[in-house]
């Protein structure tokens, strides 16, 4: 796939939390998923095993750091790990929060909906997102010294 | 979740092709997914960040060695990488072969169906199995001696 034609070699993907030279940070914008985040490298690559073994190290680092970020801040049942990549096969991985009552639970979030989220439990998960804007930038910017 | 109702704590969860003090390397058994291994942790975890930094580095550097046999016998057109635990939380690395043609492309294999995969394809695959059995075998032997 040509540079120009990839969505996340072209555009940031989300709203950027952090980036450096290597990748950035966004949150995702699911209206159903409050403080689902992707960290993408920047360069084209479509596996971990395109990455040398300090790259990858780099970039899964930063995984754990954001994994670790929304469990202290939104308090999830389960935090779901992928990299996928099948439509768009620039190497960013989800960390996502899932709760219980969240709209798939216990299906992957690409799995069939089980559930109409509660509004009431959306919008505190959507209100937590502003403390882990905070705790991401604290971590990352903290690594910039 | 108690360790006698953990399936992952109870049973291997598929043919174990390796397994050390850490962590086993399982092909899973899915029709449509010839070469789909598992790499669990042991130890009862839920998640990647309940694990020490040095902990999650063999579990990680594992499931690219397992991406990287995949790539070489199986010649897949993607690999897709999660670690959910949504049904049983006890951590496990999901790494997947995935084509073009195959039957979710280029949903996840948790999503919807699109296609019913043809035979002989499915056949060819199958068969590569052996390879990638020996090839990760070869690998993670080698690392014991």
């Amino acid at each position: 796939m040509a540079k120009e034609a990839c969505e996340l070699c072209m555009h940031p993907g989300g709203e950027v939390i952090y980036r450096d030279d290597n990748y950035r940070i966004v949150l995702v914008d699911d209206e159903r998923y409050p403080g689902f985040c992707r960290v993408i490298w920047n360069a084209h690559a479509a596996e971990m095993t395109d990455l040398s073994t300090a790259e990858r190290a780099i970039l899964i680092a930063a995984v754990w750091q954001v994994e670790e970020a929304i469990r202290e801040t939104m308090q999830p049942h389960k935090i779901n790990v992928a990299s996928l990549g099948n439509v768009v096969p620039h190497l960013h991985w989800h960390v996502i929060p899932r709760y219980e009552n969240d709209a798939h639970f216990p299906n992957p979030i690409w799995g069939e909906v089980k559930r109409t989220p509660n509004s009431s439990e959306l919008a505190k998960r959507k209100a937590m997102v502003a403390r882990l804007r905070e705790a991401l930038q604290d971590r990352f910017e903290e690594s910039l010294l």
